[in-house]
């Protein structure tokens, strides 16, 4: 491949802490190919001693998987552990100067009672780190040193309705959005549980945490509210479906007022203009559209009519929905282009 | 097999005239084991000259498919044929003196306005016979000598709602519905179209007819309303996944008034209490909890909390969604054990 | 459902030892709309005291499992447990005079030796059951009080072969067999390996213990050979692919002498006369075509040509590989049809 | 993405003939991201006025098809085209002096009687290119303006056998060759025939051409036989099975002569000791460990021992079995890294 360069003539070195999972995996797969970055180590607890290429053949990576120590020497972290993992992990991190990125939900939530409720897991009232989703808060995430990488099932929907909440130059007010999601089976990480065995789900689809997801406080937050006191009703359905990859959202909103002619439509290209990642799309959206890119497609299935607008939203669970936005933040924060690496 | 005989000593002879579709293969796969009838034959317009195991290896028969030029010999006459190909050949049996199932679209709706809109076909004002779903008009069932069975989406979601809508003893007003559904590809029918190829849906998802699909004046004329006039605000998306089987519908419902401590799960229970083929359920269902079965079952999923309601409903499409269902209407129609050559 | 009953009145009670496997499962499911058997009692180690429908809910039965603790009060027991644990349970059973369907690999072998090189178990000399094949060695099944079932690769590569080995009026000498099979991931049982996942297998395929199969000594004693000092050269490679029902084998076979024209073919048709559940097909065949049937499927694909035949043998795993097939046995060794319960 | 440039200082521009379907859509995904040549003009018959993102919408290409009509503008033509289309458009192109690189088996087989023997088509006496697979034919393919891109399965059998028929220093003799491979339904192309609709070939598998397939003179061609005459035995069936993307080719060898100790393996892994894209592996590949790479992977699954041998051949039929290893020939026909926009 090229030479990789900086600016400055030196690549940054990057490291993955949780390398072994399917997320990790991806950014592994990612960082091998951006051109201004180098990977330094690959860490992951379960299969220290193991090489990448022993669980990833597709991917040209012989590194073997090291147990992480509280080293700090290569210039970024990403973290793409269990949740809880990287309470610890990312504070010393940060201390020691590093650029972090956290793929985990530890960091997501400015209320840490929202965190206990959802993740059933007590964090300090200072665990929390800009949530990096660059289509709301470029800015924010270009002057942060350390990240939160925003949740799969997150990322779809809060693209799917920011403009709703956040855009500017419309008088509607949401009364309600009923969230559906199909998230494919890489979502569960590589895992050994009977219920994700082939032989189970294949041919099979199954709801699960119906109205108690964790990615709901964070949803809520990124749209300006809360979960304890939302403005608006919220209900959020997660189901797994026998495929490997892909979240498929479908956003059905209740709302207030008028919209003008076409203008939902307008009122989301235009707040995604500058969105390189985003694509509101005149015709129907499909997992195969998104599959293996960093794109979140977004399409106005019905609507607006009577009170009623229904958003589809299709990502790749593990790239816009984990590794590739990862990737994007990076860039970001780094000052290079938002779509280095990813396209 | 055991000596088949009703108890005038002689089984009834049934034909299927459309046989050679997915749903018309189930109806000849439930009726070679149904105790109580025998095949006369089997009609197929495309695949005339074909045998049925040429198409359906895995079924022992070799009937060859005739071409139906308007006999009607046999004592029963199931139709499962594309919309609209129904509408003159029913009314033909009908006088014909024969009991007739059809499991088109071209008889279920009362209003042919409503179907005009929905399936952009007229039809005449008088083309509706009693819609057969058991568990909430089996008496009717009994006294009819044609009946339309329901559609696939119609009927897992008609009976995820009934027992809020039509259900006694309780005093909660639905404000609004919310429902998507996976069909499994086979809800397509056997089909040479290209977008439903293996290499386009394996790994994929789409939606389609957004707030457009035609099981919707169905499903709010068996609820009690209409979909021109409706009682509360009902909206529907269909989507296709990756699999052959099933439906997995996800009904989210907003309610005005309360459910006393239990009672949403009690009314359901007691609603179904003698619907053998309705499975009210304590804990999440899936669609392999129901393929290749005639049941519907179905699991409060959420709520009923501060005026929200989850309920999820699953059904193996080509039985309960339509072949099962058929014969479960044969079945009442003879005034044979409802669950006759079905479990 | 109707009255079980036997010719003196009374059902035969059954047990099922290891019940909560894929292939116990399908025995339940087959037993239960069994007219001549009832279930007694649905033994599990790992689940006692789950309840059957919870973890196959698609099946109506509510059975606990129990822990098998040595008492022998059935009629009929069948045994499908992991290999190994059969060895001591079923001599307590033929002891207490119960008729016995072993479906595991511990008495399969005459060889002590081949046992313990390919199952790498010692087992004790007289360890062994007749073959109960029933389209090989039906006479013997019908006076045997306890008999192995066989494996599910063994059964499909058995049946393609078996004609050309013990069939007669021919005068061919088979000189080599390759065989590659491929077989749903229901064959490696309900489990949970990673490398077993949806996310691993989906869009995948492996290959596993190429010539090492513990089927192979199996096949070579049914085909009237041994693993040991074989009167043809033998290979065989099994495989896991992307689906959950099913083995497909493909069976390349070079011999010496000559067939008479079509000779091939009838030699297969006419062994199989009498094989109600042996399909010799003119036509390529498919998984689909036997999927939750007991057929299995054979098609002369390629040759006889310059002393190369090629067969195709397909066969539902947990079917005809395993609880179809014990079933079949069962049939047998009451006397009554072999074919009921199964059509 | 960075600028394109050649050491001219200028990209080589490419077109693609037969740009729609999905080898067509591989070229062209593979060209966008490639770093020294930029795509002209990319033409399809039955799709002419749609756009390829109307298509492929995960590949950012907005470019309308158009329709061939001989001009020949481009400094390289790619042709993806059904087999015969290419007869009379390729003998223009190289008339004009362009580089040619044919995905179609239309120039492959010297032998026109081959040809016509397994195409079912006539064919010019000259109607033949330079076969171009890397690893056996580096020089002349670097040396060519036109070349033939070998076959999906002719690809993975014959690096999976080549070092066996043309490596040096080794005595033994190969008697026969039997070879099994499972082809992802991709290969059957972008299609709209009912047997390959999703609801078909789910859990299923199928032989087809067992004997017959015309990638058969193909691999003998290349292994320095004919498919008249072989100096070999040799049989292949190829199967569909229910995943998109790989083939997974099962090769079974007899030999005469003593490969040294764990000579087979140095045979394999010096053989391809200048390849950048086959790996010689020491535990069993899968699909997986290929899928969206151009590597084939190569296993020795078994032996040698007795005779025999057991060879695991895995590719990306899209990618080394059609655009990718077109990638790869264009890369060596300029002069340029072999590896270049393929990693």
């Amino acid at each position: 491949m090229q030479q990789k360069e900086m600016q400055d003539g030196k690549p940054r070195s990057v490291s993955v802490i949780g390398a072994s999972g399917y997320s990790g995996a991806e950014l592994v797969r990612l960082l091998l190919r951006h051109p201004a970055v180098e990977i330094d180590t690959l860490y992951a607890f379960s299969q220290t001693g193991k090489r990448f290429s022993d669980l990833y053949p597709s991917v040209t990576c012989d590194r073997e998987f090291l147990r992480y120590e509280g080293e700090a020497v290569s210039d970024i972290y990403f973290l793409a552990l269990p949740h809880g993992e990287a309470l610890t992990i990312v504070p010393e991190l940060v201390r020691a100067g590093k650029q972090v990125i956290d793929l985990s939900g530890d960091f997501r939530l400015k209320s840490p009672d929202e965190h206990e409720r959802f993740y059933r897991q007590v964090k300090p009232a200072d665990a929390w780190m800009p949530y990096a989703m660059p289509e709301l808060s470029r800015n924010d995430i270009a002057s942060a040193e350390a990240v939160s990488n925003p949740g799969c099932y997150a990322t779809s929907i809060i693209l799917g309705l920011a403009p709703l909440f956040l855009g500017k130059d419309h008088s509607v007010k949401i009364k309600s959005v009923n969230c559906t999601a199909v998230s494919g089976l890489s979502g569960a990480g590589r895992t050994s549980k009977t219920e994700l065995s082939f032989s189970e789900m294949s041919e099979n689809m199954r709801a699960y945490k119906v109205g108690q997801h964790q990615h709901t406080p964070e949803i809520m937050q990124a749209l300006g509210t809360s979960a304890s006191s939302p403005s608006f009703d919220f209900i959020f359905t997660p189901m797994i479906g026998p495929f490997t990859r892909g979240i498929y959202s479908v956003l059905s909103i209740s709302y207030e007022g008028e919209f003008c002619k076409d203008s939902a439509d307008e009122l989301y290209r235009n707040f995604y203009t500058d969105a390189p990642f985003v694509r509101v799309r005149g015709s129907m959206t499909e997992v195969r559209h998104v599959a293996m890119t960093n794109y979140c497609d977004i399409h106005i299935a019905h609507g607006p009519e009577n009170g009623r607008l229904v958003i589809v939203s299709a990502i790749d669970n593990l790239l816009k929905g984990a590794a590739g936005q990862a990737i994007q933040n990076m860039n970001i924060m780094l000052g290079l282009e938002e779509t280095l690496g990813l396209l």
